[in-house]
């Protein structure tokens, strides 16, 4: 990485936006401040006192120094940022370990457990659902365990197209590997940048990538977990029927029953052929049409992106009038454009018209990675922006996406006194449903930012219960999705899960709080 | 199903071969008997006494009809169907209940649980693990669960493509309920005329198609299992990330934690374009590596079964000099001869010759949905007929077959006394790797064929062991696959497993000896 790690926005410190930008941006939304939230010098955050201290066996890994531990403090969400810019910092961790090897991560678990100290599993630190951030008192203190330092390929097979990558590279990391095999892992997730190999595992990620192989479950052959009571390293294979799938209980824990510290992951050719395409329509309802159509059609495109009016314009792609399918498609192996044009066949019966694509799609990639950036900056200047995604079967997606327009406006004029903006999106889409990503933006006051936010979060929440929708379809759980996630998760589960929980951490100090209690 | 199901054999009583087909199947095979073991009478048989009987209320679905026991002693594993030709059936449950409706289940799981009756989750019975045969006598009684009563299609969302269908239901029967509206769930295990929905989710069964979606995992939009603690029901969602996936714990549970009553699963348009073709390989290596790089093309073949010379011979595809690879593809939207084209040149680049299809691909399939049967009627003639399947990594593959080969061919000539044959196909085949299908026949003498047949299948497991190679594909662990799954699964995730059976079936009850102790 090219940069300094931002300790209180998203990703690199360099590429915030400047104070200038922050109010130009802001400038077309009533009632927002003059000037941004300055950011807080690092150095004059007022830290708590650290409670615990390591063996001096871990003394070498282990630092409690100010800004580490200030930039550990929170992940990535809207209000963590919010809390940031506040100087908030009272749930900083005591410790930040940085360990160099599994055995260091084995020490650090093994004394942590003995001491009662709780150890926050962190890759890139870029959760958006408070996955990294200990809330409570009921431990004699807190480990940040941040796994940056084991971010090797390890290993490539080239027969099975294979790699044995450490759970702490973060995307491009891992890439730059990778690349010079002639392989790439081809998993995009938004955080790309920022986030780790082992992150993405311990919340299933999703990736860029809108059909067939993207989420990262779908890219694990086998993985290495240190838990509390021992390493579970489960078999390289291509697929198995013995029993439930091991992988499958670590994948999702999201740090509350492990450390997973490396993984086989299916590899891939790099792509060489490539088209895409946008498809504009007028109507929304017949857009949804059309991309189920799609998803339906076993052409299995990269990318089968929906914006919807307001989207598309806040991306660049459209006018605010139309609705924009952005259709791609890539092989490693022969040429696309025959899929291509039958996709956008098919979008065309359903009314769309074909646009030339590169505008589209150009402008949309880069308004995707900008986002958390804008984001940040509109956090500066007190605007509230909360994206939410989940996931519901095609016959209820429409009734979602409206009750969500028409119950939302709403909680934003009352709380807020102005209208918001609710613009939506279709990120993955799959033969029996779409995950729809809604962004939703509003003015507030400043001080009064976590709250509003807290407040449209928890009504969206409730919409989405009432649907059935899932409470995250690739952004994880963490501490901030329970209120729905502890309703969507079936009984019985979540009593096989703290039962899993009790057995492999006894002493309950893995990511207290995320996922169960 | 038209015809009676045999209680000692694979299928229906009325397809098994008749004792001059016996005779005539054996008389190639040096050392057979001269008539077929008879098959007893079910009316002689020596059952154990009943020992429990149960409450009133559930009389009505409770058979201990001596016919409909002995029929629910053993699964299908050969050493099943030779300890049934030999009227062992000391192991047979007390009792079989037919439940009617989902509250049966719950009832029967409430008196099993407080009466402390092992209860034997029954679908279509067709297991060839030891999957559903109670052993031991740590129980007051067992009961098995039958839960053939419960086949119906509910409900159908066209919007979604998906259907809820009872778990009860066998292949044909589902199928013939799903095809008036268009749709087919598209599994075809070889099973499929005999067993369930149930069973293929509580083993995580492999379909018929070669690539990409074929695990019946795949196809799990949400599930109902009734546990002893309560029913588990799963949002219907097309793909979520909110914790580790609940149906996931379920998928491969084997009826240890509950039993499955209906399922929400993804249906398909039915495929309209087909296109199958056959290529012949003089080196078995050369075609091992045209079939790796079929896997790794993205081309998704429906087929692409490799059968090594002796398969290709005994299924009558090949004159026994050479391996055959089976390529078909079919869809319900667009045409497929190109993807055959492609993928038979990246097979021919390799040095396979393309054939006429027709014959090899007829010939396949009809021997195998015959196989079962001609293994029962081998069987009678004291045949020791064993099959195994596995997955490993392409690194690994060709070095395990050549093992097997290696190691077992003395194995079998020190048991018998006379060479055996060991043939080998690919059933599935993964990016990164095989699912070899190992068929090995042996000549036994009459009375000896368990002892035999277990010897052979344990020195198989060890060299699955050693070469680090799944235990089962798609027959699942049963009781059978015990012994290689102790030490293929990783402690820790084993803790937790156990720790989740207590929670969820805290009597002990459900199918004892499964999976776990």
């Amino acid at each position: 990485m090219t940069g300094t790690r931002s300790w209180w926005g998203w990703g690199l410190a360099e590429d915030a936006l400047s104070d200038e930008e922050c109010v130009a941006m802001a400038a077309a939304l009533p009632g927002t401040p003059a000037r941004p939230r300055p950011v807080p010098d690092v150095s004059e955050l007022a830290l708590p006192t650290v409670r615990v201290s390591p063996p001096g066996s871990l003394a070498g890994v282990v630092s409690s120094a100010p800004d580490v531990r200030a930039g550990h403090t929170f992940g990535k969400a809207y209000r963590d940022v919010v809390r940031a810019l506040r100087g908030e910092v009272a749930t900083a961790p005591d410790l930040v370990a940085f360990p160099r090897n599994e055995a260091d991560v084995v020490d650090l678990l093994d004394w942590a457990g003995g001491a009662g100290v709780a150890v926050v599993p962190y890759g890139g630190g870029s959760s958006v659902v408070g996955g990294v951030e200990y809330r409570g008192d009921a431990h004699a203190g807190v480990l940040s365990l941040d796994l940056s330092g084991l971010d090797r390929v390890l290993e490539v097979d080239p027969v099975s197209r294979a790699a044995r990558i450490q759970a702490g590279a973060r995307g491009p990391v891992l890439e730059d590997q990778l690349r010079p095999r002639g392989y790439t892992l081809r998993h995009f997730p938004q955080s790309f940048e920022h986030s780790t190999l082992g992150g993405w595992l311990a919340t299933r990620s999703g990736g860029h990538y809108a059909t067939l192989y993207t989420h990262i479950d779908e890219f694990v052959e086998s993985m290495r977990v240190v838990t509390p009571v021992g390493v579970n390293e489960s078999w390289r294979l291509p697929g198995s029927g013995a029993g439930p799938s091991p992988d499958r209980l670590f994948l999702g824990s999201e740090g509350i029953l492990g450390v997973i510290t490396e993984a086989w992951m299916r590899v891939q050719d790099r792509p060489i052929h490539k088209a895409s395409a946008a498809v504009l329509f007028g109507d929304f309802g017949a857009a949804v049409d059309a991309v189920r159509a799609v998803s339906q059609s076993a052409l299995y495109p990269t990318n089968c992106r929906l914006l919807d009016p307001g989207e598309a314009a806040f991306s660049g792609a459209a006018d605010g009038t139309s609705s924009v399918l952005v259709l791609g498609f890539e092989s490693a192996v022969a040429p696309v454009e025959d899929r291509l044009a039958q996709a956008v066949g098919i979008a065309a019966s359903h009314g769309g018209v074909p646009q030339e694509s590169r505008g589209a799609v150009g402008a949309w990639r880069s308004a995707f990675l900008r986002m958390p950036y804008r984001r940040d900056g509109l956090a500066r200047m007190s605007v509230i922006v909360e994206t939410f995604e989940t996931a519901c079967t095609w016959d209820r997606a429409v009734g979602l996406i409206d009750a969500v327009r028409a119950e939302l406006h709403p909680v934003i004029e009352k709380i807020t006194g102005r209208p918001g903006v609710i613009n939506c999106r279709f990120t993955h889409v799959y033969p029996d449903g779409p995950a729809p990503y809604f962004t939703v933006v509003a003015t507030g006051r400043p001080g009064s930012e976590v709250a509003v936010y807290d407040e449209i979060k928890a009504a969206a929440s409730e919409i989405l219960v009432r649907h059935r929708a899932t409470c995250t379809h690739h952004h994880a759980v963490g501490r901030d999705h329970r209120p729905g996630y502890d309703r969507q998760r079936p009984e019985p589960f979540a009593a096989a899960l703290r039962a899993a929980k009790s057995a492999l951490d006894p002493a309950g100090v893995l990511n207290p709080g995320v996922l169960i209690d």
